[in-house]
């Protein structure tokens, strides 16, 4: 499936080795409802093996970028039925990290809770200067812990205490500032930036992209000294693909790469 | 207890559920001496389980925020006292971090050794734009070692580095781009960010904020698969208790909540 | 040895207690050929116990700073040697933080892949404001994974991903606002910068820099619980040295202190 219809509440298009994922429930912020985050898994899953695709990029529809929770799902669950709502959105969340191709959120207007969640947990992220970024589960009494998972691997500390214990937005500077996103950018130029980062990135060998992805999210949390000898292993096995031998040669021959995904 | 004598060592003032507590060893620039890390560690243990305060200002009187230990003291021990010493400091110190209630540094001045190990080991903190920051250590001999336990966990190595091993001051500015502090104000406007924060952190479930915070810390200490499983237990958790079932029916409902604590 | 000839891969330079290596392999933009990591890894090991040193800098000559391996010699090598080829390279790299004394990188120009991870590897950075960091090898099919594990431990995520998906450069503005080098400053300024810095550190204690040196790496990798016990430890050590005692009473005494290295 690369296409979907206007009125799904996820849509898919795919372009020259793009995967662009849209969430679209603008009337309700695109909140991530059971039937949203199994539509999201869905596709994430799809998108593993799919050799069409190189980069994802995840944008969203309407006034917001994405506000969390559904609230009045939430609150129409049993307790029991809880837990394996939250277990079910961090599978989500984990997705995007252990998905083998970048991942980049294109961020048009507020991101909340575990709307905000979704663009740390991205590889990267652009966003329109007028976007804003909260984690206010504490003014309805819900902690943001599972957001705060995401967000304080992205962040300082004190950053991230700031946006959790008083629930305010911060301005897409300051999230740019901390490296929550990597650029706050006009509106008018949003698609520019994602795009442009996205077609720079969908020219590489998905499969070199692939493996740096996994090992960039497996040796940051080694110690040191594992972590290069973890690193030393991958180098050597990388440099065993056809694509590396092919990018070698290219690159001293001065002629532009061929690559076979090998 | 919740007042204090003007000429005791430590400061406390309570006020809407805001305790401040005030170091007040101005002519020794504030030094830690063994009573006033006594001093602090007492009010911190008693404040774990005091329903009538939810967040804690720390603050200083005096021309610096806090110089570290007092020198003269460490001279004048013998060498068997000094891990005492140490462990002493340390435990304090943890004891910030692991109080149920968010913590705020007031820094209107100079903070140097343990007294910049001080604001780092606060959840927030904000500084008057002349304020300083030092790991000094190094200077007499004597590296900044537990203070740079709680200052490489706030800014980048680097500037940890350049800190500890030239011990020479940062601005507030330089701070504050890190994330060692979360703003840096003018002086006169000290007050103005950390008790409007205070009070903004204070209208939210003491509860909420104790689940969130204890999360955090042990949270960000994990391997991110180990964090989603613990942070979705706690999320779920926070759900089954009245304060978010009160926040959220508050919320959908568009009226404030009334926290019961539960 | 403390000279070396002009036209030597590495130079060796011997002032006041600071060793500057300098590569020099200008022509191949100082790439990290077999023969020019074993003559760094010479150096590294000689200077461990080399009391005459207090602070290493090191620096490069010609177009760039250092382009990482000399991708002719990768290309030549067999399959089989590449793995000890990575491991050479990643040995050095952790050499550098070993090293019980400072290592300051004076970075003139581009710093690219293992050049990129010198940088990241060393304690501190400065640059010239015309100097580029990049981590390109996703360009050649072979992605900069023993790079990224001494980048992703100086930047945030995203800032390093950005790095490492596009292969683009990001300028030394951006290297000094996120933390992979500590200030970026006019050509004619970077000398005073590099040396400024190394001559105020060389004012130290060599003990005392060797003690917080190794203490602050092998904290950072701890839990805060066992970083406290840890630090407080090597504090207690530290102070019964006699570069303490003496620290600590020229401190009080006003007077400048004589270091024993003891």
């Amino acid at each position: 499936m690369s296409q979907t219809a206007p009125d799904d509440i996820l849509l898919r298009d795919d372009r020259d080795g793009i995967c662009t994922l849209t969430l679209n429930r603008p009337q309700a912020r695109n909140a991530l409802s059971r039937p949203l985050m199994a539509a999201l898994q869905q596709q994430l899953d799809a998108l593993r093996d799919d050799a069409s695709v190189t980069v994802v990029v995840l944008a969203a529809n309407g006034p917001a970028f994405c506000a969390g929770h559904d609230l009045k799902e939430v609150q129409s669950l049993h307790n029991e039925q809880h837990l394996a709502l939250f277990q079910q959105c961090s599978r989500m969340m984990m997705s995007i990290v252990t998905l083998p191709k970048p991942v980049i959120a294109r961020v048009h207007a507020m991101a909340t809770a575990a709307g905000c969640q979704l663009v740390a947990s991205c590889d990267l992220a652009y966003a329109a200067d007028s976007a804003q970024f909260a984690t206010p589960g504490v003014n309805i009494g819900l902690f943001c812990s599972t957001p705060m998972v995401a967000l304080s691997r992205n962040v300082p500390r004190k950053i991230a205490m700031e946006m959790l214990l008083s629930g305010k937005p911060i301005p897409a500077s300051r999230a740019a500032a901390f490296g929550l996103i990597n650029e706050a950018v006009a509106a008018e130029e949003l698609d520019g930036a994602v795009y442009g980062m996205a077609r720079a990135i969908a020219s590489k060998s998905p499969l070199t992209l692939a493996i740096g992805k996994e090992a960039f999210y497996r040796q940051v949390e080694m110690p040191l000294a594992d972590a290069y000898d973890y690193a030393s292993e991958v180098m050597a096995r990388n440099m065993a693909a056809a694509d590396a031998a092919e990018g070698i040669d290219a690159f001293l021959g001065k002629r532009p790469p061929q690559w076979c995904g090998r």
